[in-house]
């Protein structure tokens, strides 16, 4: 048996496990992510970290297969990521960087949203699945598509940007990227408070969310399933939103499976079938069936994914 | 040097090209679309077709590397077709049926817009870019994903189905497909014309189109080229239709170029700097220089990717 790690570098801590090559978890932990001097010490420290866990194990650092690597920010083919504003790293190619650091063994380094799908795809909700379409619906919209097995990169690092598809062409408000109308502005857990803001100012029906300074989209969820009715109405339009922007997807790659993460997915069931009624609406009719599922592997997906990852280089 | 078929099954006729293995057509012709008995003889008329190119080569049949078969229907990944309306088949596996009557030779089956793009991205607009998205504008909307050289089927045949992204939820009057709001009924041949109409009755300028019992795409285009300012208005909508769907699937697979092919293309140059400007609005920042061309095979990229997909297989 063989080893290696998945790393999941995040803009408050640095996830890593340390995994059997038949993909059991042995152990994972979490470092800070240091931000000072543009996030230099950040590889080194994982370098450490990794160093140390192999030394415990008694295994020594040129036998283990490497590491995979997903950060915030796009990739390229070469693993160069240019700019991770939440490590303060500018243009830093991740394998060429940290290889030299743990005795010269492989590195991949990919996309954090989309390593995060390879391991929903290998070991969470899309497992059995040969291609999949994710969307982590969590602060913004992050998504991936696995096809054969594999991450999707695409040639400038944008494939499986779905939250990014527009779907209304009358908003006037950018989103974060900078254009208006993408699917993150209405969808994500800030989008679906401001749909629900909105749709409270528009609409005259009370709601317990009226009776609150501010809300969150858990509340949101809670009003809705409570029996609110005009949370009702947000959730059935989030929904609406979330299907159809599922569908155009769908239409360009048919996976086998349509994978739901993120904070908004622990909505739960009642979101799947509420999302999967609209998806089924806007879909072209041969792909109407295409299952739906929820993520499974929470905030390990990303070491999951990390790890796969390497394996599949 | 070795040579092989490229076939492309259509409803009035069938086109067949004889190729050499390096991608040199030899000959092409065309042969009628026999739809009497279900199209039962479709088949058998290819073959006979393709035995007598080869015994006029002084070729013998079982020496060649085969014939790929593009047909006008979705095709899974055995090769079977599951209705081809236009041709008359009901559920047909394109290889069982075929290489026996061509000396069992390989037989390799797809859908036909699937397979005009992967022509188009062999020998056409696409040569020398290794990921695709293709957008056939004809009487309908036509789709191609080519990734790594290869078409992209999808789980259900579906992939690639760019025409059936949603673009107006607001719509009623359904699709061909039987959903409504698809791109197609807006930036197709015929889906122009309805915009065109429609903008008509909406809008007072006047327009020489007012003039015309019926109207065709081209009249649009002859219009709006010539100054007309109404047509103006009209291709600069459709224009921005085909840049929002063509944004979005380039969000999910952020190909290395963008090829426009099928009858409304022939519009040329102005079209595709149109579409590119909308494009580019509508697209994710990372993704916004993609390369746009035109086709460049015409009525022949059917039979070119059927023999590359021959050679894929």
């Amino acid at each position: 048996m063989r080893y290696g790690f998945g790393i999941d570098v995040g803009g408050t801590t640095v996830k890593i496990g340390f995994f059997q090559e038949n993909g059991i978890l042995l152990r994972n932990w979490e470092i800070p992510t240091d931000h000072t001097m543009d996030g230099k010490n950040v590889l080194p420290d994982i370098a450490a970290s990794v160093a140390a866990c192999c030394k415990e194990a008694d295994i020594p650092l040129k036998e283990i297969l490497g590491a995979g690597v997903g950060v915030p920010g796009p990739v390229d083919h070469s693993g160069t990521v240019n700019r991770c504003i939440n490590v303060g790293w500018g243009i830093v190619n991740i394998p060429a960087s940290l290889s030299p650091l743990i005795g010269g063994v492989p590195v991949a380094a990919g996309n954090d949203a989309n390593v995060a799908a390879l391991g929903e795809a290998w070991m969470g909700g899309g497992k059995g699945f040969r291609s999949m379409v994710m969307a982590t619906l969590g602060t913004g919209i992050g998504g991936g598509i696995i096809l054969d097995g594999k991450i999707l990169h695409g040639a400038h690092g944008v494939a499986g940007e779905i939250g990014h598809i527009t779907i209304r062409r009358n908003e006037t408000v950018p989103c974060n990227c900078g254009k208006c109308g993408c699917a993150e502005q209405y969808a994500s857990a800030t989008g679906i408070v401001r749909t629900a803001r909105r749709m409270l100012e528009e609409n005259p029906l009370p709601s317990v969310l009226r009776k609150k300074d501010s809300f969150s989209c858990k509340d949101v969820f809670d009003a809705g399933y409570a029996g609110d009715r005009l949370a009702e109405n947000i959730l059935a339009q989030v929904y609406d939103d979330i299907g159809l922007f599922l569908a155009d997807a769908c239409c360009v790659i048919d996976p086998e499976i349509i994978v739901l993460g993120g904070g908004v997915s622990k909505a739960g069931p009642r979101l799947l079938e509420g999302v999967r009624e609209r998806y089924r609406h806007y879909m072209f009719h041969a792909g109407r069936d295409t299952p739906f599922a929820l993520a499974r592997l929470g905030n390990d997906a990303g070491i999951f994914g990390a790890f796969k990852m390497l394996l599949e280089q």
